[in-house]
């Protein structure tokens, strides 16, 4: 049964932010440690627009499968909403969520109209095509594709993308882990960026719980998205006589359930967000940090600071 | 005189990719190159919509500066748009344009009823914070702020990105001045990557077309985003007791016109787009690459190459 989401009328209607966020609070608790498989999708009035330029007729285009690449537009047939961007699948009831968490929800409640508010870019680094001894940056827009929660309690709130293992974040981000994320909600002007370790679960990865995510993340992709994965080699040059239904290749019955070998599912380890919030007069903007643990390796609490913005 | 900004209607009304490509092709060369100087801002009833949501309400709401940082949000009373981003100040009438920055220009009007589309993500490398030995990616979101064509052919399309000199992109970009701009068109879901060197014009560049280009920058900016640049060091924590008036500072007469030592313009000299079509079926991939020319130090032409998307 796939996980439907869930939006709140109440959410995307009201326009004052201390109303809304009075408001957000409880339902967002409420709605983020419940488990949420099985809610249906809440058809509702307000969610009636005229135009064809409306963000909620982006958002059904994109959901129904219109298509896009690994990385852009891969929508699933259930988006990962304020409702269930958290994966529930190891059960985070009643966990104390970091502050972040909190505030990305209520970003993401208040945005959530705009299916482009699930875009971010990804920022890596790597070595330049023409000179192999330098370093670049590299940056491209990813989907967002919700939380992926571990048993263990520091694998909490790890930000899950979807890649082609034949795209070049494979190689730069296997020699470079460290990435850092930029994600601007449009309507309440807010900016995050966020930094952290990523980690790649390939076909080969031992972790059986990091298969059970990639697979149950091919699981929600819809067959457009799907089919990108079997397309012909990204980025190589296209052959002028490429016959054109190698872009919509049929599935074999083995893939409908099974990941193909081009299918990666990253996830992103955060340990430091600062969050800018440019409709606050004066604006404000807000550090939060990971500590290190006692331990060796621990990761301990953290430590939110105000900064000038 | 300020540069107003011309929205064509036409553009913005027609959807159909090939009926907008022909249409837009003569408008776009012919207000490419014409002088844009004193073209007053077409009010037309096409720019009317109902709710607060609509993108033209947001971008009026940018205009007429309701503030923001260095980054984002700094909107100028005159936007740089298709039809005046190319910065007329050295004449660029008559030059043929590189097929990528035609492209740009087709998706900018295409998009230019969403104020974000002129929202891009710029990535640069540095030093982390915590361990200055190990090189991490950073990536926040700026406003494209047109053209910049200088008197030199090897100078011409080069992005303009305004920044505080106390932003961590300074010294980022003066140790790597390698960076990447990821810029999203969500109406035509198109993505751009254009990777490039960045100059920094600081208050001691000695070149005067630059420092002219850079007072000019300021010049165009409102109010509000001039304040931005005497506010306290970003970043730096804020005293609890700060005294919100500094936010707010009155701009001395003195920097009415000549910019404070600040505020620094930023130019990237593309040397590669990649142009990915998500709209189109099959999609398109389009890799635009300057050559090496045939002097040491020369820029070559552009070769244009389709591949896989």
């Amino acid at each position: 049964m796939p996980v439907h989401f869930l939006r709140n009328p109440l959410l995307c209607s009201v326009s004052h932010t201390a109303t809304t966020l009075l408001c957000a609070l409880p339902v967002l608790r409420a709605t983020f440690v419940a488990p949420v498989r099985n809610i249906a999708f809440l058809h509702s009035p307000f969610n009636r627009f005229p135009s064809s330029l409306t963000p909620m007729a982006t958002m059904k285009a994109a959901e129904i499968g219109e298509g896009g690449l690994a990385d852009i537009g891969q929508a699933r047939s259930s988006s990962p909403t304020a409702s269930n961007a958290d994966d529930a699948s190891h059960g985070a009831r009643g966990e104390k969520k970091p502050k972040w968490v909190l505030d990305l929800g209520i970003s993401m409640a208040r945005n959530n109209r705009d299916a482009h508010s699930r875009y971010i870019q990804l920022a890596t680094v790597g070595f330049g095509s023409d000179d192999s001894s330098v370093i670049k940056p590299f940056v491209r827009t990813v989907v967002f594709r919700g939380f992926y929660n571990g048993m263990d309690p520091q694998d909490k709130h790890l930000l899950k993308i979807i890649t082609d293992a034949r795209s070049e974040k494979i190689p730069q981000l296997t020699l470079h882990p460290d990435a850092e994320i930029a994600w601007y909600f449009v309507k309440t002007r807010e900016q995050y960026r966020l930094r952290g370790r990523v980690e790649i679960v390939t076909p080969t990865s031992k972790d059986r719980h990091l298969q059970a995510a990639r697979k149950q993340q091919w699981n929600n992709l819809s067959e457009s998205a799907r089919a990108q994965f079997l397309w012909p080699y990204p980025k190589h040059p296209s052959p002028l006589d490429q016959d054109p239904s190698v872009f919509s290749p049929d599935i074999p019955p083995t893939l409908a359930s099974a990941p193909p070998e081009t299918f990666c599912l990253l996830l992103v380890r955060v340990s430091e967000v600062d969050h800018l919030d440019l409709k606050a007069s004066p604006q404000r903007r807000t550090v939060h940090a990971r500590r290190k643990g006692q331990k060796e390796g621990e990761e301990g609490d953290w430590e939110v600071t105000k900064v000038n913005p």
